[in-house]
């Protein structure tokens, strides 16, 4: 077997919703300590904030309010701040995510409403209209912008286009798309959006951001159950002394920071965007050429990760099949979906078509190792 | 004047309540990129986990359970987890993070009840005892360890007994204290306590914990009012799969990896609190002999952050100071405090006896540009 496939530092490659392969130069951003209230780390923080809220064309009508933590404390930091307690939020699920969501508001007493679709299907704009027109006491609705439980891309823009005609407030978690797949204020009007340092603008883990409509957030006061997921308190601070109330993660906001002009130079968006959809069709193209199955049709797949099908042949075996990517250097979800009987491979982080050739060429070496010679899609049990 | 002090990375010395100076090799330990879900990651939080609870002697009884973000994220979970909603705390509180204890509890529909002292004062344990006794309803008593915002060191121990013997339950704050205060669940019988990756483990700022006692923890399910912060989900995932819910902070606990091995080097508890006493003596002698006073009186100073009176001199001023103290590498907390006219300067992180010499060479040469001669202490208003 050759050498393994490896990082800038010498790691193994990370095809996974997360973590993800980041830049050594990100990395390296992190060997230095700040004063959180330092006007060093002061300036270097709002720079972020501020390149955040451009990139979502929303300089002026919104502000960026940071929240530590993985992505989904700032899903659940947008929801207790803008839904009042009791207050109904219509979901549209077709994930883990979205479930996720539904849960957060039903933990923190607020009423989800949850219309449902199969991992594989867009929500029903139909139905959301005619929910919304049916019930005037849903406030807000609340949509996954790329599900990274199957990939699926869904129609914000459409879904965003229904909720500002009837008059409710749209909240979008763009986790896994924000900085690689456009959504921009001008074709998706949005109250609020949550995404994080370490999914396509390739920082580390650790902070998560809301981009706020400034008007909508001034109506929110009083409205969060928890302290550190207050989003209207966080914000009263940043404009008063431009600072966190509680000490931040400055490594992972110092690593944010290289990685957001590392974004801009390879073209932001548009560029991030490109990279990645020359990932995910090398790896696509290469898989179905190995005999796999994706779960999604192409025009329903985001370029940010790749659901397969589980192969029929019997001499497959994920665990292996697992354990001989990783001897090569390649990092996927260790794991079957519970959904559908498949496995996912991702193609965001400092990983180029060079690496996902690699990635192809490693599962084909695999594959031969166990004897299968067709992979085909094993059928639901 | 002569070059500025610098830490192992060239930055300015962080004299602060945190973000810390960190060692350059805890820094470096993020130089790498794992997968959250592969065994190499999994196996190290887990020796980051296991080695908390040897620290507070709870191997067997308790288990600590990781919470992202600052401390304050996993003082909300402990207390959310383990108080019922509607459900009496009772809060010994002599500083502001006893004061956010109490919002976190009434914000997120407990009721706190609040035994206040003043800042330089410990609480009053004839009084608590009493108010335990007069009120059966009350479960929980929640307890600072060093309230860092005088620098006080409460008597936990003695608040133990009076807990223990009344058969209620004790939620420790131990955020500054932890690793360089020695609190054994022998001497202080906790079902809770709360710390951080930052404080005296010296890793990077991002990671809270929660050492809890197990029976008590599996007694807490549903009472979590948020799904981030609840430590019950948390732990029954990593009982489950040995893994986080959510993307866990990976550089950051590959930092406090390398910290507490750092920690064990230097001789556990006694060698970091050693250093810390040797720090703090160091500063209040020099700043006595410059002719500072502190708030505290020498039995009462946790050698964690010190408190000084604003001085009598009118010529003294204090951002000139600050500025003054950071041209010479030393950041100091920038701001006066509210509670007493008062300024702090801290001896914990990556700083020597050495250190501590030239921050007060500096503050002497900052007071002679100024022209101040006698410091002394600013009359209340």
């Amino acid at each position: 077997m050759p050498m393994p496939a490896q990082s800038e530092t010498g790691d193994p490659l990370l095809l996974t919703p997360g973590p993800l392969t980041t830049s050594r130069s990100v990395k390296a951003a992190m060997l230095h300590d700040w004063g959180s209230r330092d006007p060093a780390f002061i300036a270097m923080n709002a720079e972020v904030l501020e390149a955040i809220t451009r990139l979502a064309g929303a300089e002026g009508s919104h502000v960026t309010v940071p929240v530590q933590g993985s992505g989904t404390f700032a899903v659940e930091a947008m929801i207790t701040t803008l839904v009042p307690k009791g207050a109904k939020l219509l979901l549209l699920v077709n994930g883990a995510y979205g479930h996720r969501a539904a849960k957060i508001a039903a933990v923190a007493g607020r009423q989800p409403i949850v219309q449902e679709t199969a991992e594989d299907t867009v929500p029903d704009l139909a139905k959301l209209e005619a929910a919304l027109a049916a019930d005037p006491g849903i406030g807000h609705v609340f949509v996954v912008h790329c599900e990274t439980t199957s990939g699926i891309l869904n129609p914000v823009a459409d879904v965003a286009a229904i909720v500002a005609k009837a008059g409710r407030k749209l909240l979008v978690d763009s986790m896994s798309a924000f900085g690689a797949l456009p959504i921009d204020l001008a074709s998706v009007p949005f109250d609020a959006l949550a995404a994080s340092s370490n999914k396509c603008l390739e920082g580390v883990p650790g902070l998560g951001f809301v981009i706020c409509r400034k008007s909508t957030l001034a109506a929110c006061a009083g409205h969060a159950t928890t302290v550190v997921l207050d989003l209207c308190e966080q914000q009263a601070a940043m404009e008063k002394t431009r600072q966190y109330r509680f000490t931040p993660p400055i490594h992972c906001i110092a690593a944010l920071h290289q990685a957001i002009g590392e974004h801009a130079a390879e073209g932001g968006v548009a560029g991030r965007g490109g990279r990645y959809r020359r990932n995910c069709s090398v790896l696509i193209e290469g898989m179905r050429a190995l005999g796999f199955e994706t779960l999604l049709p192409d025009h329903l797949q985001a370029p940010i990760i790749v659901t397969f099908h589980m192969p029929a042949d019997p001499r497959f075996d994920f665990q292996r099949f697992y354990d001989g990517l990783k001897d090569r250097g390649y990092v996927i979800y260790p794991g079957k979906l519970t959904v559908a009987d498949s496995f996912r491979i991702g193609c965001i982080g400092r990983l180029d078509e060079g690496h996902m050739k690699g990635a192809v060429r490693a599962a084909a070496e695999v594959l031969a190792d166990m004897g299968v010679q067709h992979p085909g899609r094993r059928k639901a049990a």
